[in-house]
């Protein structure tokens, strides 16, 4: 959609923006914020957005917690967001199979997160796997059979802090062997702020293992993919060209919003820098850019 | 070198490849043991082998192993075989970084197995990681900065049964900071039979996690890859068109062997199954077939 230059968002443009975007989609790591610490201006910023009138909705490809779970993450950070407002890759996950009426009698084997546990079970779906297995060990000898359920019918993967061969195993048994078993992933970030201070291995890094190992590609249900927009947009009834989304991340956030014809901002507060932005070798131009999500409150004081 | 369909190996042209062979190179997984589990008839053939006075040699792309400890290995199960015969991709890391005149102040942070560490050891390196961080955690808190080595110039990967995700960030840490820093992979073998029983994920699943989270491809130093070929060219004074590379993997045995201009044997005690070898979609034909090693003495008997 964009391919001139990013503008630097400004006290001149900003007004032009906001008059014309009903909703704002958020990405939360470096955009909301950093691990556990909040980006400076945030709560106000927001809170500037929905005195406007604005939609507030909160997409992370982040699927470690679930949508309960960030709205608890949300509110110990003193900001009011529903479980409506919020559109994890867990929760992606799970719509995902009920879009495609995954049959009840199947399980479905997790290397993740309690997230994505979470959203199976909520959407009525039996799950296996997760932080239950990141304590189980693989034990490679003689005559040693590891087993794995037959009725896994999918196998979902996100970031796993406590990834271990034992679940790498099951979780390609499961693709190589139960017939038809899908390959699910939340998202192929490559790497995410998990903590203030430093950027740590993304989903992206789990999946590519279950890639090496069973040679399959995965179905990807965060963003970019377009899954996540097409459900974002049954559920409101706004036009693509009146919703903005906001990112750190040009290979996700920036293409997720553009793919969906959305008008797009760019935040340096996370993983992307200025000169990666202005690198020749980068074809993704956001609409706008700016340091911070408070820059737009900040340039709207007269 | 070959795409004509394989022959299936029998008392007519048996005697013709031995004949016209002086070396031959072995897998070892799926062909001379599958696990701990040595296949039927393999020390015979090894022995029938020696007595008509061919070389062996035994290229193996499992890295878990030094050399000491695979002929180890071999003794074990009743064969002896000397450490000059083997070439292991542990051993194949070491000799990499060796030949490229790797700086010795430098050091290498390792994700893989004690066989590793012990290579690049007796080749004078200081390695990292390996089995001592299986049981290291990574606390993703606030304010929580992992700490890595800068002095790291090479990150080795290779199979890692007890790969976690500590080794996952420190490996990812070193690509990405510390200025040149190498990303060699042992090999980028899907799975392997590291039970008798069953295949497992190989190698290329923890060195496709690195690449998912580093978006770097890495240097390959086993099988397909023309370096252990070239090594191993160096050390024997043998024309290729002489040795005979006898495996079970089409994608890196039969490869390799024909990379090299080499004759090839494929056996089928291991991954590759006659059909897999039969389908239309498969593109790497080798010149010989046969079930298992020790089929070479049995078409021999009157």
């Amino acid at each position: 959609m964009n391919s001139s230059p990013a503008q630097l968002l400004s006290a001149q443009n900003v007004n032009q923006l906001l008059d014309s975007v009903q909703a704002f989609l958020f990405d939360c790591d470096g955009v909301i914020w950093k691990g556990d610490k909040l980006i400076d201006g945030v709560p106000e910023t927001l809170h500037m957005l929905r005195s406007k009138g604005k939609k507030l909705v909160f997409v992370t490809n982040n699927s470690t917690k679930s949508r309960s779970q960030y709205a608890n993450k949300f509110l110990s950070l003193g900001i009011s967001v529903t479980e409506d407002e919020i559109f994890s890759s867990s929760f992606a996950a799970a719509m995902y199979l009920q879009i495609i009426n995954f049959p009840q009698h199947k399980k479905v084997y997790v290397i993740g997160e309690q997230g994505i546990l979470e959203e199976l079970q909520l959407a009525g779906f039996t799950a296996l796997g997760g932080p239950e297995d990141g304590k189980k060990t693989a034990q490679l000898k003689s005559n040693c059979l590891f087993e794995h359920d037959k009725s896994v019918g999918a196998v979902v993967v996100g970031l796993d802090q406590y990834i271990n061969y034992y679940k790498l195993q099951y979780g390609t048994l499961c693709i190589r062997e139960n017939p038809g078993c899908l390959f699910i992933a939340t998202n192929r970030d490559a790497v995410g702020h998990m903590t203030d201070l430093q950027e740590w291995p993304g989903a992206g890094c789990m999946v590519a293992a279950i890639c090496g190992s069973t040679q399959k590609e995965p179905i990807v249900v965060g963003k970019p993919a377009n899954f996540l927009m097409e459900f974002l947009l049954k559920k409101f009834d706004i036009n693509c060209s009146k919703m903005c989304m906001v990112g750190d991340r040009l290979d996700t956030d920036i293409l997720f919003g553009q793919n969906a014809g959305c008008r797009t901002l760019l935040v340096l507060s996370g993983v992307t820098t200025e000169s990666v932005l202005q690198d020749p070798s980068n074809k993704t131009q956001p609409e706008y850019y700016t340091s911070k999500v408070s820059d737009m409150l900040e340039l709207l004081r007269p």
